[in-house]
């Protein structure tokens, strides 16, 4: 069978592999679309080398459907699925307190061990939500990233009314915005790229370019001179990590959700001053999967309006060099079949 | 009367004024005992100068007697009281949201306008809490203080038996500590100053001192690797910015409560990783006074034993030369009568 292997730095190649030998508690999934994540293209990039064991199939965004499966396991072949690529220890401090899916000793498919992007999948039976028949597979391999838009939504505690700023409106910031919409928030999204602004713009958003306009003046005039409820930075950027607490409004609430691989500035004062709460969000728990799943099924947000290309197998480092080029490019989907 | 005046950088004179003239709706009270702050030693040193106004009386953490009372106010000549000396404008955002304890324009009594250094203060009577007649004068002046703590622990959420660690063993780093255990929490204090490490294991805590010991190890150790579930950084020093996220357990708290004049580098990813919470805290609510009162009358936390000594109110400016030279001083009282 077909599948993308990550040799090293930039270096991805379609190899034909073996068909995956299903464990006792393992399904195997006939792979129909697999999203690239910025996680994915980090890994690419060589920036996670340090974590990953080459040749690797990365890959934990998608969408398939079962063609093995232990008997009595509650699925069954035909199955369309999407899986939650969290498998926990069970035993370390984290677990032991229910935070299992930020695990301390967290095997994330596709980064800690094989992934998606490959014809077929073994993946344990636990960790599968079944997909209605109304949800499209390109729809079903974007269920992952709005699990973590509904994550941080749900960690940001939203009230109705709430005015919310979305720092970073990649394919991530922008299922945050959706989230957030639709749980009641008045959403600004700040955004540089020329691309994702006319997106979120399609999209119904308010956009703020911060190197066209003062975002911080723009927010205070917004909300006369509060700040905003909410602040997302999604951006990982340290003009986020900066900007940020600038936006906040007394006791509002910043959910980071960038990754910051460098430890930035941060006004520690102006939190001390606002009484501004920070909350780390990550992942998801098994509870945003399935309302990822209802709200992608009823419609109520439809994820596949950040498709921009789906490529076959073949061509994921092509997808890779386009995310990197930054042009018009949003959520590049693999064809795992073709 | 007598009334220590500040007069600019590292300058307190003993002058003679005239007793204050009382408002419509002010009391004017004969302060007995009135406590060096940490921020008034920011003050004394010249660090506040853009904010406050001089020559200005100081001085907000006291305890005193009613002297002069508007007829009908609640309050009357001989009740013994302490001063909440947070003054809110009402109509900014955060006072229209009921965050008035961090009003948008403050106006914080003995730094926007004057304090308690000297014999006779006027005050708005809303802003009086009675103490019964079992609190000593030393114990009403380190209310201001005690309720500082009891924000902080509130803010924190203490859950039974959690494990909290206070960055900074000062009398706020103590105090919270002490309010922390009494709230169920076990607490280590890491501190490196000799005398303060002394003080701190008099009163029955676990101390570290990070220069001598690897407190993230230590912790390690405590917790079964997991971390702590609460970390109050009062030290407001950028050591206490970095090591406060390696302490945390995942979905931690952390308690910002001390102030970083400059922003601190802080690891962000830690926060993403662990789902950490880090949390404002700045001064208190009228509830907070409230408790720190029936804690301190009812003799659950002793705040006396922070006091190191006390001096006539002439002898200010030696008690916050004593604070800086950093030794064997924890609290210092001034006698505003002497």
């Amino acid at each position: 069978m077909k599948a993308s292997v990550y040799l090293g730095k930039e270096q991805v190649e379609l190899q034909d592999l073996e068909v995956p030998e299903r464990g006792v508690d393992e399904v195997l999934i006939q792979v129909s679309r697999a999203g690239l994540c910025g996680t994915d293209l980090h890994i690419y990039q060589g920036h996670m080398d340090q974590r990953v064991q080459t040749p690797l199939v990365m890959g934990h965004e998608m969408c398939g459907e079962i063609v093995e499966a232990p008997s009595g396991s509650g699925v069954q072949v035909g199955d369309r699925v999407v899986v939650e690529p969290t498998v926990w220890c069970g035993t370390c401090p984290a677990c032991r307190r229910g935070h299992r899916h930020i695990c301390q000793n967290l095997n994330f498919l596709g980064i800690d061990s094989p992934g998606a992007f490959q014809a077929y999948w073994n993946v344990p039976v636990d960790r599968l939500h079944k997909v209605p028949e109304g949800l499209s597979n390109e729809a079903g391999a974007l269920i992952e990233p709005l699990a973590v838009a509904v994550h941080d939504v749900r960690r940001a505690g939203v009230e109705l009314g709430d005015r919310a700023v979305v720092i970073g409106g990649g394919p991530i910031g922008m299922l945050v915005a959706m989230a957030a919409r639709m749980n009641g928030a008045e959403v600004v999204i700040s955004e540089i790229n020329p691309f994702r602004i006319k997106k979120a713009k399609e999209l119904g958003f308010e956009v703020v370019d911060p190197n066209a306009q003062d975002l911080v003046e723009v927010v205070e005039r917004w909300t006369d001179g509060a700040g905003a409820d909410l602040v997302f930075e999604v951006s990982g950027h340290p003009a986020g990590a900066k900007i940020m607490t600038e936006l906040a409004r007394v006791r509002g609430t910043i959910c980071l959700v960038g990754v910051h691989a460098e430890p930035p500035s941060v006004d520690l004062q102006r939190f001390f001053w606002r009484e501004l709460h920070l909350t780390g969000c990550r992942v998801y728990e098994p509870v945003d999967f399935e309302r990822a799943i209802r709200i992608a099924a009823s419609g109520a947000i439809d994820p596949t309006v950040l498709v921009t290309n789906t490529l076959p197998l073949g061509e994921a480092g092509r997808g890779f060099e386009q995310m990197m080029e930054g042009g018009d490019v949003m959520k590049v989907l693999l064809d795992c079949q073709a």
